[in-house]
């Protein structure tokens, strides 16, 4: 008795977790709830019965089975059921008629052969990638609705009567569900998945930003356990972005089915959303890896890792702004430079530290110390290429779903989450020997704007401090720049 | 015309390719084939007609349905099925008597509200993690029969026979499914899961064990271009690895429904295969970034290279033996300790490794060279502790799934990959102190086994060539030994 009252608890806890998880979960259980309570409604209501008859289940199965939690799935399974039934239909009575012209005896050999062979070709057919990504569930419907016409034509002779009411109710029970889906607090496909890779965004830059303070600075706080706990948990956000393929795939595969709705077209290009995500997730590994080695039992002295900490600290955390940039620019749909101007800063930084491995920094550190410490940067390196790499993807997407420009040479200034301003000044490259700050034209439009190191603090709140910044800015058709300021904006066009 | 031509032959080509992949998949449309066809006699078969009339279409359905390519997911979905309408049976007939005591006004409002507490209720369930993974489409059955039985009730009063009817044809049609897919060229999701660890050991020990040879050895074959390919298209089926999640997820909860077959028992330990399959993937991830290494723009000078050669090649190669140790240990389903031996083999050559390092010997490289070796260094080591890990993992699977031991102190001798024999010679601790090859015995059964270096080179063939090999045996049970020898087998008890 007491196992099962604390069994009903637990389930109830669990249900509150799942509520709470994604409150639409609520909101579509009752939304099929409402959808097969109208759909009964066929056989109470005395008209309607009339016509359909029994053929009335066949609408409230079409409701069970096809909907789904996002308007694409449902739609996709809708139409999939839709066409199924009216070819496979079509081809039973044809398998019907040409069955009875055989005579008696012949004809349920015939008929089973049909079926056979049907259900064969169409069984091998499912095996086939691109047709099991998009028309399992059709192929499933068209093995049935042929078998049952087909074969159930052996009995009544009102065979087309059948399949036009069953394909009616099939119709009618479609419909319902979309409508409803579609009017009654939507879940879209194509938007929970560009929310998916705007958040997943977020987790990474999030990770990078805060990279840095983890990696070099010691455990001080160790009196606030739960608060070191919390940093922890937020950090390891990123572990989501792993394994997020399979979801995201699905999501891609249903949104090719919806309509326009908000901000995206019905051909919006979800495949490139899936070129960005798999770009996030090689970027996600790296940072699996280095977060085992701000972890690790085998820790490097503090006064060895300083030696490094200027160009590392700068390499994430511009990274991780660059990310940050690209999320704001996906959230918002605009067409958005500001990324690249992190993306050059983590470039130049990466060069920073080469000049400083160079120098020799390096050479009295203990071999499996040096180890480590070149493995950390190694693969911040190799996040910094990423880095690049994906902000040409996202530029891509940009173009190819048609986001709107930010006007250019225009002064925007935006809330990090860092209470960071970020000024981002645009120019054209046939403007940019107007910049003043000791820029060095070269013949072919690339320009090198040197700044001097004003501030070497990274959190330094209040004054304006410009990044040491080597920017060759000839990989990009922007020449750009960036000042860092605590508190105040700066237009320098 | 050509157009469709050239399309039906690109279908041809992609069946071809489908079928080829895996040929039980053409065994599978014939067997769905033959269930169907046996299944729709139901109708011409004039004893059952009379029996089950119209119901029989159920058996139909129930076929298409639950028919899966493997039998535990066709077990699953039958026994889902069943149950799913056995139990919502009896409620909705349960529901349509309560309803109809209320009298004609209020009956299909009772009823609509039966409807949709039900539908909205067993969705939600189904977004429980635990139920989505077992019993999703036993849910979905919940909701179709008892709207189907409550609701149209409403019409016949002989609705305790139809539940009947209906409960007997699901179950005809299910129990045919479940003795084809059984007893016709059965698929087994246990055997395949098996198979598939199996496989993706072998795929990660292949390129481990090539990894020296791709990394060290110039590519002085360059006449010979599809011999290159080949070999670099062998090497790269880990990436088969690393998205293998999913599917051994799936195959995981398929394989829980399967009855006892070949070597697999009811209650197999299918979840530590699990976790040996996430630790593999992990280690895959460490490979890809191996890999990425070999095929990087910036190449290390060989001669730098050279300076780690033969540890480095040792510690992938031994990992790479203990891998395929434990595949094969795993495809006899043998307990097996052969695979520790190269484990220790490339804990020792790490500790040579970090002795080699600790010499000075990088002291004069170049800093970005330094860190793309020592990259490589990392991940190697990163892949030998892994290896220790997988090999633990299997063990633990080893003896929870209840493998057979290998009799103790006999001298096994397997053929590996490359033509080398490995003679393996296990002796109990309490007898260790009678192996004279200058074994120094520890007061704590610790054995440590000193052997000189006879012959540096790896691939010797013909002498015999024993590893320089400083294995501390204290962290296992097992004090072993290994000598690798070129056609010789070696018994030395």
């Amino acid at each position: 008795m007491k196992g099962a009252v604390e069994k009903v608890r637990e389930i109830w806890r669990e249900g509150r977790r799942v509520g709470k998880e994604d409150p639409r979960r609520i909101v579509h259980a009752f939304k099929v709830g409402l959808a097969l309570a109208f759909v009964s409604s066929f056989y109470y209501y005395q008209p309607l019965y009339d016509n359909f008859g029994v053929n009335a289940m066949w609408a409230v199965m079409t409701v069970v089975v096809i909907f789904e939690f996002s308007v694409g799935a449902t739609l996709g399974k809708g139409i999939n059921r839709a066409v199924a039934t009216l070819v496979a239909g079509g081809l039973g009575v044809g398998a019907h008629h040409l069955a009875s012209l055989s005579g008696p005896t012949i004809e349920p050999i015939l008929l089973a052969i049909f079926v056979f062979v049907q259900a064969a070709l169409s069984t091998f057919v499912r095996f086939f990638p691109r047709v099991k990504a998009r028309y399992d569930y059709g192929i499933l419907i068209f093995i049935l609705t042929f078998s049952l016409i087909s074969v159930s034509g052996f009995r009544e002779d009102e065979i087309l009567e059948l399949a036009h009411k069953r394909l009616s109710t099939v119709i009618m029970g479609g419909v319902s569900c979309v409508l409803i889906s579609i009017f009654i607090c939507p879940v879209w496909a194509g938007q929970d998945l560009h929310s998916l890779l705007v958040s997943n965004f977020d987790t990474l830059s999030y990770f990078l930003q805060e990279f840095g303070h983890e990696y070099f600075e010691e455990a001080t706080h160790d009196g606030d356990v739960k608060e070191v706990e919390k940093r922890r948990k937020n950090l390891e956000k990123y572990k989501s972005v792993l394994n997020s393929k399979s979801n995201e795939e699905a999501l891609a595969n249903f949104a090719k089915w919806e309509p326009r709705h908000g901000k995206f077209r019905f051909r919006h290009p979800w495949k490139q959303y899936l070129a960005v995500a798999a770009l996030l997730r090689q970027c996600a590994y790296r940072i699996d890896a280095l977060n085992s080695y701000i972890n690790s039992d085998f820790q490097i002295p503090m006064d060895i890792k300083k030696k490094l900490e200027e160009p590392l600290r700068r390499m994430s955390s511009e990274s991780g702004k660059s990310m940050k940039e690209m999320s704001i620019s996906l959230k918002k749909m605009r067409k958005s430079s500001s990324s690249d101007i992190h993306v050059l800063n983590s470039q130049s930084a990466c060069k920073d530290l080469s000049t400083l491995l160079k120098s020799g920094i390096l050479n009295d550190v203990e071999p499996l110390q040096m180890i480590a410490l070149t493995t950390t940067v190694s693969l911040l390196i190799d996040v910094v290429n990423l880095t690049e790499k994906i902000s040409e993807s996202v530029h891509e997407l940009a173009s190819a779903a048609r986001f709107k420009n930010k006007k250019k040479s225009t002064v925007s200034s935006e809330k990090s989450d860092n209470d960071d301003h970020i000024v981002t000044i645009l120019c054209d490259a046939d403007k940019s020997n107007t910049v003043t700050n000791k820029s060095s034209v070269d013949s072919s439009h690339h320009v090198t704007i040197m700044i001097d190191d004003e501030d070497d603090s990274v959190h330094g709140g209040g004054e304006i401090h410009v990044h040491p910044s080597c920017v060759s800015c000839g990989q990009t058709n922007r020449d750009s720049y960036v000042l860092d300021s605590g508190n105040k904006s700066i237009s320098n066009n």
